[in-house]
């Protein structure tokens, strides 16, 4: 008897959790046809890249950027809207870089160069000294610092196109842009140049935050286009270079206050359980910030827009959060978790859309093993939507700091290939973005929102 | 003792088959490595767009891309280069198209149109008519042949957003497009427009195939851009509308000879069963033909020489075809399969790029159970490659004439979010295609073929 009651106890769970998921899956139908039918996220990404455009931290873009995504969020049905207080770095560019190889024939090559973001500007008539190139630090180690003192170092590291998922590629390389320059000046250089991380051959660098360390000299620092590395690089090689010079302009000002951006539609029945889901607000200075990170910020915003417009009242409360200043301090997702520490609420979920609106692979997920596990059983509901990768490990940096309060982090992984191509450049504009390839990035947010808003984790 | 055996023989299958897998996995990767570091696929459709450009079936750019890629795949490493004869049809646009719209106050709106290929030229002076508007064969069928008699037919049917796979939207849309002029034809209409098949608003009609019914009469038949589809809807709600003028300049001249291009790796083991590896090389006269289908071709000869480069001599015999006729004919296909019944060969596989060269999410295969189990069985060593969606169903156009041989059909199903936005339209361009991208999909093009190679099916 005990047995037949415990097979019909599992059969009625597997009717009913049959049933949970086939209603589930109607949901995600229903607000995926209202994300492609009524979106506004390409509309307010091509407000945010062409009326307000680029919005580094503390710049006139970013509080205009603050102030319409406030809007879009009201507009989006959010029935409560409001800005978090936070100091941030405000690093400013100043006039356009130039630079220059002269050549031992006498003439002048023009370096195509920016400066990276946080370094310190040149004096102003610039720095002039030979080069040595680089491929990597042990090189760099083993010229030693007789041979780098005095000098501009070129690190002339090619991002590696051997890796499938490009953000790879980017780690592997980027610890040139980042590291670069205080390695180089713990051997007595003055200058550092940084092929730029891109995987393909152009005229556009890719600007970026690099981290001068403690106690290290803090040089001036630029990237290159990766066409101006390849040919600077095949000067070098032919002995051809005499000196290089390059002038920035660039500095970091006193931290001024900006805000992170939030709108809420307030749980039904746990209010005081909180979903976060975001995108960073502040971009680089060079370009429009469409996928960096403007579309996850207009993405979060759907997740309101389309549950409010269904008239889905959500179980638990859902908040969409435009972070400030991810590029060049972390201050606003700092900030957030510091705040949340002191809110009498539950953190459960962060989920962030931080690698472009392109279209949806998957999740990534830094959560306890159950968790891990209830998010993996709903992985088959996503299937129909591409976004079917689901794989342990990921997150986002602006919700990062969420996870000392145990809140289980959810990265959005759209595909990756096009992305490095345009990150932190002049290329990164709404143009770039495809209309369906980022409303379905907003259906599979939003479908992953809903779930944990009416299960929980 | 013989349960002991069996579970032996059981081991030993399972660490065979364990070996085989890690050996193809790391074989994949050689292949994967080799395309990303020196592939010339990207490079090939450069010149395919840029120096050949438009190549529709009996043009001088169709002639001139036979002779190319008859060229790469000599430089690619084929053992074997040939032409397969085959006749073509010959329809020329003429001079642009012009067409607009008499509003009832005199004034005149630009329509922003294109013939549909195939169709018939109006007469030398346009044709002029009343306008009536429907958004489906039901409209059309319910107005009658006493409100259609004499007029242009209007066909505004929407692209349907909600279909996640916009193959799906544009097969739904595309019968309006294919069957509306015979079907309006049959009801007395002198004419029709179309909406052009895409999901983005812009100011691009695009072309395709429109096929007239026998025994119905031939009428002039246009796309017109969706931006245009709409203003033309509105003003003809708002009963603006006097009159519509279009004059189309195109004919279908006589069948002329073209060829299909055939590179060949031989088989070390058995070269008499062959793999078709293919995309077609004929594209429409708007645009250089990127996306549909230069990537389609020149991932395929990147499977020749991405073998050849890596010294791998394929059991089976290796053939990369560019078919010629996709887009108003289907006679390459069709020839290609005539003459396979007639060589003494055994035709194992086709498989075929010809839905864009973005990134790849999978394959679709139309093959016996038994087949489709062993393709299956090789699932897992796609998924670091992001090809992980495996689904019974598809092939292409181009081999389908092979499935009468028995022969198992692939088709590369790349991301298809971004292919209706330019298919068919000028938008069609080799910027359009990014090369990690590109080459992605010859790596798992490759993959496949390599495994059908090794291991049969």
């Amino acid at each position: 008897m005990k047995r037949v009651f415990t097979f019909l106890a599992l059969l009625m769970l597997f009717i009913f959790n049959g049933n949970a998921q086939s209603n589930d899956s109607l949901m995600i139908k229903k607000i995926s046809d209202e994300i492609f039918m009524n979106g506004t996220a390409y509309s307010n990404l091509k407000y945010l890249c062409k009326r307000v455009g680029p919005r580094l931290s503390g710049s006139a873009g970013a509080a205009l950027a603050v102030e319409q995504t406030a809007r879009m969020l009201r507009e989006a049905g959010a029935d409560t809207v409001y800005l978090q207080s936070c100091m941030v770095p405000h690093w400013v560019r100043g006039d356009k870089e130039v630079g220059n190889a002269t050549l031992t024939d006498g003439k002048k090559i023009n370096l195509n160069i920016v400066a990276l973001g946080n370094a310190v500007g040149t004096p102003a008539k610039g720095i002039t000294a030979e080069v040595v190139e680089v491929k990597n630090f042990k090189e760099l180690e083993a010229l030693g610092a007789d041979k780098v003192r005095g000098k501009i170092v070129f690190y002339n590291y090619r991002m590696d196109p051997r890796y499938i998922n490009t953000f790879q590629a980017y780690g592997d390389a980027g610890v040139y842009r980042g590291a670069g320059p205080s390695r180089a000046a713990a051997l007595g250089a003055i200058g550092v140049i940084v092929r730029t991380l891109s995987p393909v051959l152009d005229d556009n660098p890719h600007t970026g935050a690099t981290r001068y360390e403690e106690g290290k000299p803090k040089i001036p620092a630029v990237a290159i286009s990766t066409n101006g590395a390849v040919e600077l690089s095949n000067l070098i090689a032919a002995q051809k270079v005499k000196s290089i010079y390059f002038k920035t302009n660039c500095q970091m000002l006193e931290d001024v206050e900006s805000f992170n951006v939030i709108g809420e539609l307030r749980g039904a029945e746990l209010p005081d359980e909180i979903i976060t889901v975001g995108g960073h607000l502040d971009s680089w200075d060079l370009a429009e910030g469409a996928h960096d990170d403007g579309t996850g910020c207009v993405q979060s915003i759907e997740v309101i827009r389309s549950l409010k417009s269904l008239g889905i009242r959500p179980k638990r409360t859902i908040r969409a959060v435009m972070f400030m200043n991810e590029e060049n301090g972390l201050r606003g997702g700092t900030q957030y978790a510091e705040v949340a520490k002191k809110e009498n609420k539950k953190f459960i979920m962060g989920l962030e859309s931080d690698a472009g609106g392109f279209t949806p692979r998957g999740f990534g997920y830094t959560a306890s093993l159950s968790q891990s596990a209830i998010i993996e059983k709903w992985q088959p509901l996503f299937v129909p939507y591409g976004a079917l990768e689901f794989k342990r490990g990921g997150g986002g940096a602006d919700i990062g700091p969420l996870r000392s309060l145990g809140t289980a982090l959810i990265g959005l992984n759209p595909d990756s290939q096009r992305y490095m191509d345009l990150h932190h450049a002049k290329t990164d504009v709404f143009e770039a973005v495809s209309e369906r390839e980022l409303n379905l990035g907003a259906v599979v947010m939003t479908a992953m929102v809903y779930l944990v808003a009416q299960y929980g984790l």
